[in-house]
């Protein structure tokens, strides 16, 4: 017989979600029924139907997604990114507004992450066409994503290309004093002359 | 066609879910589908099958309740909650073994919770047959909840019970020079000798 605690022991299974939070959500789910309803549906429609966008890598319910799919967007520039959210991050600021190529993953060989691994095939194979004026390359500012980075920029190297990459630097908001040296070096480093 | 917004919308439907969570929770039940489908599955089953157990109000898969079906508690010390929730986090103490009533809120005229709206009739009954030697009033220290306990003091005034109620003050870890001056002053008209 299913009991509360299981759908508590459910919901800890997702990330940042504890035993405390569990409870409370467990409790609102079965007071707000209708609410419970609507996700255990839309859960399980998301998690059936959702694949690959043949194009980009994006999630999608479609052969192709929505942004591919989308005539009135800028097709000579793509943006490279590690990950489906990354995507997701970006078109949440409306600055972007050309292709993207999602490499599903970063390098990391120490975790067997290799080049191999990632979807750079399907890359070379979009740049070759020439489509493309512009790449931007929007890997994360972390050890792996400076890692991809490189291997990427080395590979483009050959392409004639404008390349471009996101800039790293003190977060809006946030304050020299408080910056980590590292962070406050890239943004000396890459200063705008206005 | 179902997309991964519909799913971002849904969770923030659930308390302390804002957008990124959702977003950030979405991206992880795609990416695990197997927890998905789980998730799905849990939230169905249980927001189709939960009921209210008869004895106590406690929410329940069966006819009655866990805690009010082992023998092995304690039969003679009722402890009156507010919530459901209530309950599980007494629970989670270890430090009751008693049965429980579950008013299902609290008295609050204002918002147009009277006496009646609550199981306080349900719990008249249960007293009234005699079984309990020790009710342990458990309701928040909160307005409603002293409201809701004067009521019930004043109710079972006539019963030939003991009658006892949670303790407020200091909380365990908190400090007395941060504590607000109204929990310090419960704390200091509820000391006790040592």
């Amino acid at each position: 017989m299913i009991e509360i605690k299981d759908l508590v022991n459910a919901l800890t299974k997702l990330p940042g979600i504890g035993k405390k939070s569990a409870t409370r959500l467990s409790y609102f789910i079965i007071k707000n029924k209708q609410i419970g309803f609507e996700l255990s549906k839309v859960i399980n429609e998301v998690t059936s139907g959702i694949r690959f966008c043949s194009v980009c890598g994006n999630y999608t319910t479609n052969e192709i997604c929505s942004i591919c799919e989308d005539i009135t967007r800028d097709s000579t520039i793509l943006c490279i990114v590690e990950e489906p959210n990354d995507l997701a991050a970006i078109e949440e600021t409306g600055f972007f507004k050309g292709q993207y190529h999602i490499l599903m993953g970063n390098i990391n060989p120490l975790e067997g992450r290799t080049p191999e691994s990632l979807k750079i095939n399907e890359l070379i194979k979009r740049v070759d066409k020439g489509d493309f004026n512009e790449v931007l390359i929007a890997t994360n500012p972390t050890i792996e994503g400076e890692a991809t980075f490189l291997y990427l920029s080395n590979l483009l190297g050959k392409y004639n290309l404008k390349k471009s990459r996101i800039a790293t630097g003190i977060p809006m908001g946030g304050s020299l004093e408080y910056s980590d040296t590292f962070t406050l070096g890239k943004a000396l480093q890459s200063k705008l002359y206005i």
